[in-house]
């Protein structure tokens, strides 16, 4: 079959890339390290979206749109943030074409040159921060909770669909607050909300907690993160929210009168999740067959496949099929009859594999006879064959108990994949072997860090929220004294 | 009053930009013809895109996501596209800023250069046909029905929030059919849903019809279009559906094997709508003490202002209003309880008016007394005490009324401001003096097109689809045979 995948056990990475080709979600474009997510893919992204805008707004946010353009002054208002940052950006220098006067095609008008160069958005800090000046003068102008859905743009050379792109689609909250305990506040229910969304809608569980020093979002004072584990051992970030202080504020002279009558810097917030997602999303679930989507996600349910010879066979199935499909749409299922003759059985059942229906009914002659359906779940991969009378209530039930499953089995490879070490031979032996997230004391130093990702590859992913204090930890490496223990591992 | 706006009979031009500012709808950013859709603004686009989105997926489009950026040669294969369009444009060279080694900031690094610049899109025709390339090869790959919600940037030199800003927020439709037939309907029925969509949601009645072939989109073989007309008299183009032909599957060698095994080119579609319809949604509707929006895109449908002394006076409207606030909320009204304590009512009566919401009620100590609430309507400015019994049915009527009165009231407009004339001198004392659309002949050709357009200003708006065939017409600038009326105005 021209659509069989590598398996994940031949090599992970190859299945991965052929998997989102395959099932037709993204491919990359003719332009260097700009996808195309495609219709299928799309309409994943956009149920995300869907969940995640309403979360947005349930807790007070509101969208708006700022420029995609950034002044290049702009970027360097901030220090930190243009050292982290602004390096690898398309830089936009001219604003007209002309005719090629040596023949065919276009040139770049050399008279069009702008006096000051822009950069398309890697993020958006510095547009808004300059903006945020205009609207805040109180506190009575507070908080300002704004969200962004928008497209960035970062410079990457080594590009993966969906993991790292050139362009990418995501969302940016920036938020403005009178007090640091707001703020504080804010960057906490934002990250919350991400591991909520993680796990409750891609079935994912992640771990929360803050990055170390080093892995900080640029400019920020503190970045709060979920980290997710995929099947082949390695992390991935799965949305981070960042504690950003006074810094934006103090950069693009922000200030506001207090409720004391007192001036003072306003204390901001960002947080963002990419279609990045979509690759958690891929590699978390999919197996050697295809994609597995949770239901929350799958743009299809149920896809129904008719087992006929003739068109009156094909008739009586509709017959019996239709109102089953309207009442699962009723209640909220989406439907698809494949009756498409140009495809046999057969295929279907392997392309809706490749492409992670949850779940399959087939009916055929016999079916009918017996009032009966062959219904099959993709995530395990078992079959029944189930009563026609009913139907729907089965389906809803099971559509339940596969999102359920779907996160179980990710947490149960979590938990057989995390280890608690306290010995750098054996950390490094077991990070080669097995992979996962590592358990570890650090001595909470950048130096001891970066020592340990030079000679592992492994990065401190997060120190979780609930990390347990220790009396008498010693750092893996160093030896030196460590409080807590803090989650290591090789990293997307 | 700090928000009070200059009238339209004093500057028309002047209303609407004060409007849009103290409307809290957009704002002019730091970056030249770039906006900021403010949340308020923002949130009405919002419901523009749902019911437009769901119009397109009822019709079984599909979205997608291409790049951003376009290789300079690509605008170049299709002559007319080039000849029309991608001339003002932003021009993406480097990749890379660096540190200035003279001093602070950042400087582009000259190293970073493209080998071949980059365009932002200004439209997509020419990377999704370099992609559909790829997904065609059979009569069995079509139709392609995607659609993409995109920014997209033209170098605009004259900017006006919404109406014509560098970059604007649009959706961008692109078809692949097998059959002339098949795109001529496709080109069709989009027409039909913008102007459904303009009519039913907008409150905006349009004309529909072709353009004239100097009016084209760069590289159509037909455009279809929808044009209003503004409350100074003035028409605005509020969408277009394009025929392609087969003139970009030609630039791009886009071909396929239909059903007789015979290669041919895939026939096209465009279509688009952009953030320009906020600039007519106000400019139809608005009045001098602000917006009036049509309660199916307000954000806001319902605004309480509790009117009281003492806490508990609106304890008691509080206790009173819950339950109606409850009941209206789950008939899908969108409700806000304004208990602002640091505003007066007054101030906040105005305040609504200016941000166009439909309807406000005011509940004093007389109206609990009385069991009764204070009705005023947006669009009349009526206000009527009615009975708190109920009041649910009420408001969900009058709704419905406000959106129907607000339509009626543009198409009342729009008859009284439109012309048929037969006299040219005729045709330019009235276009100065009243303007609107002219129900003209004209000879069908550019040149007494062009001329027309240098005396007076006015372009030929469509030719309507409705248009009456007529013996004897003749063209009121030449003279010569005309069998039909076309639509002259002055646009935006």
């Amino acid at each position: 079959m021209a659509k069989e995948l590598t398996s994940r056990k031949e090599n992970y990475s190859q299945w991965y890339n052929e998997l989102v080709l395959k099932a037709d979600l993204a491919e990359n474009s003719d332009v260097r390290g700009c996808m195309i997510i495609k219709p299928y893919g799309y309409a994943i992204w956009e149920k995300m979206q869907a969940a995640l805008d309403k979360m947005f707004k349930d807790t007070g946010h509101q969208n708006a749109y700022f420029p995609l353009l950034i002044p290049k002054s702009f970027l360097s208002k901030e220090a930190d943030h243009v050292d982290g940052f602004a390096k690898e950006c398309a830089v936009v220098t001219h604003y007209r074409l002309k005719n090629d006067p040596d023949g065919k095609g276009v040139i770049v008008d050399p008279e069009a040159k702008l006096e000051e160069e822009l950069i398309i958005r890697p993020t958006s800090e510095t547009i808004i921060w300059n903006t945020y000046k205009n609207w805040i003068q109180s506190y009575r102008d507070l908080p300002i909770l704004c969200n962004q859905w928008a497209n960035v743009m970062r410079w990457e050379m080594r590009t993966r669909l969906f993991l790292r792109t050139a362009e990418f689609l995501w969302q940016e909250g920036h938020t403005a607050h009178a007090t640091e305990q707001e703020a504080l506040e804010e960057t906490k229910q934002m990250i919350d909300i991400y591991a909520d969304f993680a796990e409750k809608w891609i079935g994912v569980p992640v771990l929360k907690g803050h990055k170390s020093e080093s892995e900080r979002f640029a400019g920020a004072k503190d970045t709060y993160c979920i980290e997710a584990l995929m099947q082949d051992g390695k992390a991935l970030q799965a949305g981070t929210s960042h504690f950003l202080g006074q810094n934006f504020a103090k950069a693009f002279d922000v200030k506001f009168t207090n409720k004391e009558g007192k001036e003072d810097y306003v204390w901001a917030t960002s947080w963002g999740v990419s279609t990045r997602l979509m690759g958690a999303l891929v590699m978390a679930h999919s197996d050697d067959k295809g994609l597995v989507l949770p239901p929350k996600l799958a743009p299809i349910h149920v896809v129904i496949v008719p087992i006929y010879r003739k068109e009156e066979e094909l008739a009586k199935i509709s017959e019996k099929i239709d109102p089953i499909i309207a009442e699962l749409k009723k209640r909220g299922v989406s439907v698809k009859f494949d009756d498409n003759d140009q495809r046999k059985p057969g295929w279907k059942f392997a392309e809706y594999e490749l492409k992670g229906v949850p779940l399959r009914m087939a009916i055929g002659k016999r079916d009918l006879e017996n009032g009966t359906i062959e219904l099959a779940r993709r995530d395990t991969l078992t079959k029944e064959t189930v009563q026609m009378d009913g139907i729907e209530g089965v389906v809803v039930d099971l559509l339940d108990q596969i999102q359920d499953n779907i996160y179980q089995k990710a947490l149960d490879f979590r938990s057989e994949n995390t280890t608690i070490v306290d010995d750098y031979d054996q950390f490094k032996e077991l990070l080669e072997s097995k992979g996962g997230f590592f358990l570890a004391h650090w001595d909470g130093t950048a130096e001891t860090e970066e020592k340990i990702k030079q000679e592992t590859k492994a990065t401190i992913r997060c120190i979780p929220f609930d990390a347990i204090e220790e009396d008498g930890g010693v750092c893996i490496y160093s030896g030196k004294p460590s409080k807590r223990r803090v989650v290591f591992a090789k990293a997307y």
